[in-house]
């Protein structure tokens, strides 16, 4: 007997799976019938992890896996790998896939699921698709990269003693960017990272942007900033020898492309979806596309609400990801849930230097008409007397009229990083920076100074505002 | 010429030297003159470090000291040390005190800071006073243990090889108790704990308790539970030599008393001012002292308002008499300042298991008449996969009627804790668990699993809520 009702899934990854399994949930098989399509090889991984997977800090790929296909299909969702969605015909309740084997057809769906994920920038240089140039935004991406280099260690015969230090130029300093400098870093490369910018990590302000250079620089990691590139130069059998700016050439044992993300949205964008500014799908809250009844979208190939600047953005995380596959798995499942947006927060670390924001940049700020005041403060993870203390530099921007925190950047050593949630939860809330002055946060000599960083920030950001 | 006021500080720690120094930020000595009195030795100081220094992770009790006498002095505080309060004298404006060489004198106010802190909990037992028996609130305290463990160290000659293993018993498996433990421990002592209670840790709920219970076991401190000392034995020299209960005798070298603190009020009593429940001075949330227009309080020695529950407790911690320090000294200099209250948050730990709670425990919430749900859930630090990742359970607590966070327990390893924070912003904002549900918390492996453990929580106790 058929299902009373067939949710159809492009994207076998966070958003896809979790909305099948949380669907799977609250509807049998009876109620429910779910098919999934993934265009690669593997299923629900995590593709934060691959950094460490390269790194070898992550001993295996299978580790990344969250829940192989073998796993889905034995909680009654089918999930059809190595299978590309072609075409989707909205009028018509149906999408084309071509399975595996080359065979093409039609599906159709009462309800579908858009997570498409994103794909990563690649600009037309001439010799960006040499071999020895590697993207890492797939496990399929990262298994060729890490297949490249061990064949490099085993037959290259440079690892020995005596023989020239390999070297890998990474291509932007973002997140990507900087985790796969580690990674390298942690493999023996030279490293070099070429960004254009004048600083690593947009995401930051450059004041703090410049505290990673800085850092960067003192981890041996060559940081070339300003540094557009114009062309990866190959050798006589095609493979990738260097990366050419306008004023230099690195050579290079390996290129890694760490120039972000774009929404994957050809399949939308052709089916007359609406699309924002940055190419990602708009949904309503409950992640359905606008004006769209039966058709839900998340994770990297949407735009999200900025709760802080009350602007849609595209914020490619796996934890949104996560969180808008369990919401429409439970709206289609016939419960009720909603995601009101992010406020902009992100983690991440370059060796043991740890690197967070969350809200909104001076830069983003001032984009969206606010007058505000920010201040910067230097201070100890824990107790100035306590082993391990390590520094930490907390940024913080407050709203000169009202007083409302608008974004806090954090760049330090251990420890420092998670300390950004407490701004996230602030940002949620709507506090003003006066009200986290007097935030009740944990204190002992191991975990912070008796004035956590984020206090004494709050403290001199109060000041400045109260000062006008 | 003579200022035109006169600030007089009864106390010269955390609240008391804080009141000082920010009211000369904002006034000049011939507008106010600041006196301040401290009994012990040493000022400014940070109590929350002595187990750490009693461990020998702090290399000198100077460390500890955030700012000297004369470093006090030098910004115009006239600092007496070795100085103390005898009798307040409210009508009258004026204090008497005994200096150090025995003078009493009579000193007259305009406005007064009460922060004369806590004193440890010392029941009244045979032996409790002999030799060898030590308190931990003071630096004084600590310096007094460290003495003695030297000596003995050098003295006793049981320290070569072979000597049998020297034995600590630590009364009382509170905050203090188990970082004494484990200061001990790191001195290589074997270590006894002795709990009246049935669990360890009487901030938790009985079922996070007993976690802190299993992992004290497992390293090796003998924690014994339902144990109520009867007496401290001494030997023929009058020195402490065992710990009796009422089942059984414990040997000890060493005994640490970590049976809590109560509010050091006995002049404020005397004075006739208002005390709360627990002893505590009563003020309003500018620090004042209630209906006393110059006389304010702050620290140890006062109650706060918990937020939660709404209720006024007395809650020790160097962070909230930092705060108070500030916010009086702000208010005496003629800005304004109030501390709100607490939401009860708190963390510690013992070797590496980390302890942390915030808001109301279950009994605490049925206390106050509130119906609520509550679930524990067990995860991970960081990514399953990623290197270091260490186990955390996190409890939560929510209000059943509306959903409302009451409270959040965390017993864990190492990165566990400090999450405690996320919970305590939330609690101030009055965050639902459904709210929580949605935070955008800061997500890459090394930091946190895809959810966050206190998403996956908040997911948990949401669920709870709503299946009523």
């Amino acid at each position: 007997m058929a299902a009373a009702e067939r949710m159809v899934v492009i994207g076998g990854d966070a958003t896809g799976m979790s909305a099948a399994a949380q669907a799977r949930r609250l509807k049998s098989p009876d109620e429910l019938e779910i098919v999934a399509f993934e265009r690669g090889g593997f299923s629900s991984y995590s593709a934060c992890g691959i950094p460490y997977w390269v790194a070898g800090d992550v001993a295996e790929r299978d580790k990344l896996i969250a829940r192989s296909p073998e796993e889905h299909r034995s909680r009654g969702i089918d999930l059809r790998m190595r299978t590309e969605a072609l075409e989707l015909d909205v009028d018509g309740q149906r999408v084309r896939v071509r399975e595996q084997e080359g065979t093409e057809r039609w599906v159709g769906y009462d309800q579908l699921v858009l997570a498409t994920g994103a794909v990563p920038v690649r600009p037309p240089l001439p010799g960006i698709d040499a071999e020895g140039v590697y993207g890492v935004q797939t496990l399929d991406d990262g298994q060729q990269l890490l297949d490249a280099l061990e064949q490099r260690v085993e037959f290259g015969g440079t690892a020995g003693e005596g023989a020239a230090r390999r070297r890998a130029v990474v291509v932007g300093a973002g997140y990507i960017g900087v985790e796969m400098a580690e990674a390298f870093v942690r493999r023996g490369y030279a490293v070099t990272v070429l960004e254009k910018a004048e600083q690593p990590m947009s995401t930051l302000d450059p004041d703090m942007g410049k505290l990673v250079h800085e850092a960067m620089c003192s981890m041996d990691i060559e940081t070339v900033l300003g540094a557009a590139v114009t062309e990866v130069l190959t050798d006589e059998r095609g493979r990738a020898r260097a990366v050419a700016t306008e004023d230099a050439e690195y050579p290079a044992d390996v290129v890694v492309l760490g120039l972000g993300v774009k929404p994957a949205t050809a399949l939308a964008r052709e089916a007359g979806l609406p699309l924002g500014e940055s190419g990602g799908l708009l949904t309503d809250l409950a992640m359905r596309v606008r004006d769209r009844e039966n058709i839900w979208a998340g994770g990297d190939c949407v735009e999200v609400l900025n709760l802080v600047s009350d602007r849609a953005q595209h914020v490619p995380l796996g934890t949104h990801a996560n969180k808008h596959g369990q919401i429409i798995g439970a709206n289609i499942g016939g419960s009720y849930a909603t995601f009101p947006g992010v406020v902009g927060t992100a983690v991440s670390k370059v060796c043991d230097l740890e690197i967070a924001r969350t809200g909104l940049l001076e830069a983003q700020a001032a984009a969206v008409g606010l007058r505000f005041a920010s201040v910067v403060i230097e201070s100890t993870t824990r107790a100035g007397y306590y082993p391990g203390t390590r520094p930490i530099h907390v940024k913080m921007i407050a709203e000169r009229s009202s007083g409302r925190l608008l974004g806090v950047q954090i760049v330090g050593r251990e420890n420092a990083g998670k300390r950004v949630d407490i701004a996230a939860v602030a940002l949620h809330a709507g506090m003003t920076v006066e009200q986290m002055t007097s935030l009740d946060l944990g204190y002992a000599p191991p975990f912070s100074p008796v004035w956590d960083p984020v206090l004494i920030a709050a403290r001199k950001a109060a000041a400045a505002v109260r000062e006008g």
